[in-house]
């Protein structure tokens, strides 16, 4: 397996042109951490979910403004009070996250074991340790698909029927913890976007 | 500044052959983490140094044996009871580290102040700030040269003699605190590798 590690978060910068929908909404949630402004939470089908805002993705500017040193409230109310025909964002893509591509072993086993989202098991000699899978690290995206608060049974699923070369996304428990505090689990299981990609 | 940045850290994997010098010694302290082990200091002019092995890389193999799981004392010790002549690594490139490359202002300015090597301030409306750096954040490398237990005043001088466009690697505080515990400043200060690569 060595070798085909590949890194499919840039780190990058891209501009998003976002959209409020019919009730003015644009389906994201932002929050403050380290001086900067995070998206907390992508709404299924909102306009934020349809530009490909991500779950961790930095908001470094929004309508030429810097957003840096800016508190939750300021970037909420910056949010609500812009313009909806156009909101222009600059953003980083997830600064905390990082993926893996690992090949799954020829049980169609990753060889991590999951609870509540967060990976808690290494396998020996196991695909994930060959590839150096760590854990206290949650697991944000399988191939692209969102999969935060979904079940470990639903996640698991989903790593059985992906491609054996499957791709996953994983932000440090500690950061995670942090940049989901006070969002209702009901919210993010029901409702953040869980598209595949 | 916006689409300019890159990422110069790939997380990929590399394999690295190290030898040990005439004294048995690699040049480089191994420590677990998150069931995986990390370079935590690699000294300067030593194999490690040369091999280009760097502080904050994961060692997923050595000598074809997986290390998940391994305790910091069994990675030590397999390190010690390698045969000198070639010791195979498999090396996952600094997981928790990441690059941001942004332009200095026409002042020469970065906009971000340090204390201890650790981020602590973004000036308004600097380059940082457009560029997203994070407070909470310890300062790894200026342009690819390892800056960890150099002075703030040192540092200062690197990113002032810096070309325009500075590229920077940076670690969450928490992680780098985790990683460098136990190390003592005099050894980091004096006998890290500083080199400029």
């Amino acid at each position: 397996s060595v070798g085909m590690a590949k890194a499919h978060i840039s780190h990058g910068i891209r501009q998003v042109t976002l959209c409020k929908d019919g009730k003015g909404k644009a389906g994201l949630r932002l929050l403050a951490y380290d001086n900067g402004i995070f998206v907390s939470f992508v709404m299924a089908n909102s306009p934020a979910s349809l530009a490909g805002v991500r779950f961790g993705d930095q908001i470094l500017q929004m309508n030429q403004a810097n957003c840096a040193g800016w508190s939750t409230d300021k970037a909420m109310n910056a949010l609500r009070d812009a313009n909806g025909a156009a909101i222009l964002l600059a953003v980083r893509d997830r600064p905390f996250e990082r993926t893996i591509t690992m090949l799954k072993d020829s049980a169609n086993r990753a060889g991590f074991g999951l609870k509540n989202g967060r990976i808690e098991k290494i396998v020996e000699d196991s695909s994930a340790a060959r590839n150096g899978i760590l854990t206290d690290h949650h697991l944000l995206e399988v191939n692209g698909q969102n999969v935060i608060g979904l079940s470990d049974k639903e996640i698991g699923r989903i790593l059985e029927n992906s491609v054996r070369d499957v791709t996953i996304a994983i932000m440090p428990s500690k950061t995670f913890q942090d940049l989901t505090k006070g969002m209702a689990t009901s919210l993010v299981r029901e409702s953040m976007d869980h598209r595949c990609n």
